[in-house]
């Protein structure tokens, strides 16, 4: 096996069954590396939140995101984002995001986490965003036709995995379907991540934001939209029982099994407009 | 919306676009539920590892392959495995390994976050399992046919798949294709921890070992499947680069793409017959 190292993806050579014959020939893989995400505030020494394994590439969103979305960073509060310099450190696999306040690592555990010497449960989970999200005011209204359009345009601009055969990727879209933002990595939760430490770190939040996620939908995904203010999620496979409650407590719309001309809306119907589909 | 709860699945009432007009209907969902994950040595008190978000079901073998395949405890130190038994605990969502030695937290931390001090790399996560898992011998021959017949056994036992339209699965197969555990679950390391977990329980590791997992194939799975000492792997989308470089240092097979006739071999493929394909 040789492999030629590039950024977002590296060369290798597969022993191919094709037709009953084997054959040899290169493919390209999605590059999986991790990455340390660090915080810290004015003068302190970053400490070491989490390591994900990401594909390389807007690291500094991914970064940004993560705090962002696990609520251990409000997005307000980001000062800086850089790799580290310390010469011996692998150093674009190590990210510090500084903060204005100072940073307390307490902060990072998830709220549920900190409930359950009461027990955890969905519904522990569901109180904890609760708590960091305001339910979002039902207004808008989008048509069925807009929400039918959007996997290909964000399959057009999914370049990784034109050349991988297999990447999630995400997509930020406005209520007309325009869409901004197009992020793809290894991680479906990282592809989200990225797509909201863009906004975090100034990229326009646009007017009746839909996010298109390419697999499943889970809890933490809604988790995260609701935490980026984002109040439609659209998934080309299925929903999650908790992704699903939580959606309906917190006023968020949720679209699975996008494909085609077809697709079920799980939660808020109320912002999608039907007529127009026909 | 309104839910009633079963233990693997939800039913909810969804409003269906098809052929461009707007219907209510019911639908299936997979449950996702947060399972706290515990870890104790003789008359030791109980310490959190990990919280997971999981479908409920072998809570036991996700628990025990959970801290199995992290390197946090040793399948044979494995005494008891129990829901909490604390009165106001979810006790459902909690389980508690028992281990014959004392348990200590400080292992739990992943290896190659460790070595972060001095950066972390691919490479230092992949010196990480090798220091854990010796290298496989490169001994046995499956046939290119076993291979390509192993993704229709495995759909014909995903009954959560079957109700619910999306769920990731994960089957544990011997040389011959003979189908011995199949674990599906929202979360797709869980449902390998879970076969992983029914192995470290007592359930047989079959001759010649294959895992076949249902999407991608990331860094972390081959690293389970090398802590269950499973040396071929099999997914039906891509794998990323940095688990084709640990399959490849471990003397592990990975397969890729593995649809309808066709697959490719990542690594080492001279355990793959292909004679017999034709």
């Amino acid at each position: 096996m040789s492999i030629s190292i590039r950024r977002t993806t590296m060369r290798t050579r597969v022993t191919s069954l094709r037709d009953g014959a084997a054959h040899a020939r290169g493919e390209i893989l999605a590059t999986e590396e991790p990455l340390e995400v660090r915080a810290a505030g004015p003068g302190q020494e970053p400490i070491r939140v989490a390591v994900t394994m990401r594909t390389p590439g807007h690291d500094f969103e991914l970064a940004a995101g993560f705090l962002v979305t696990e609520g251990v960073v409000v997005a307000g509060d980001i000062s800086a984002v850089a790799y580290c310099e310390e010469p011996e450190v692998q150093q674009f696999n190590v990210v510090t995001v500084r903060t204005r306040l100072p940073f307390v690592l307490g902060s990072a555990e998830r709220n549920f986490f900190a409930t359950s010497s009461c027990g955890i449960c969905g519904k522990a989970a569901l109180e904890a965003i609760e708590v960091r999200c305001d339910p979002f005011p039902s207004v808008g209204h989008i048509d069925a036709a807009t929400i039918v359009a959007l996997p290909d345009l964000l399959r057009a601009r999914q370049s990784l995995f034109d050349s991988t055969g297999g990447l999630h990727a995400a997509g930020l879209f406005d209520g007309l379907g325009q869409l901004s933002v197009v992020r793809e990595d290894v991680g479906r939760h990282n592809a989200v991540d990225k797509i909201v430490g863009a906004v975090a770190l100034g990229a326009p939040l646009p007017p009746e934001p839909i996010l298109l996620v390419s697999g499943r939908l889970s809890f933490e995904l809604v988790q995260k939209a609701a935490v980026a203010r984002i109040p439609v999620i659209c998934a080309v496979s299925a929903p999650s029982s908790l992704a699903v409650t939580a959606a309906d407590a917190l006023g968020m719309t949720t679209i699975g099994f996008l494909r085609g001309d077809a697709f079920n809306v799980y939660t808020h119907p109320e912002r999608i407009r039907f007529e127009k589909a026909a």
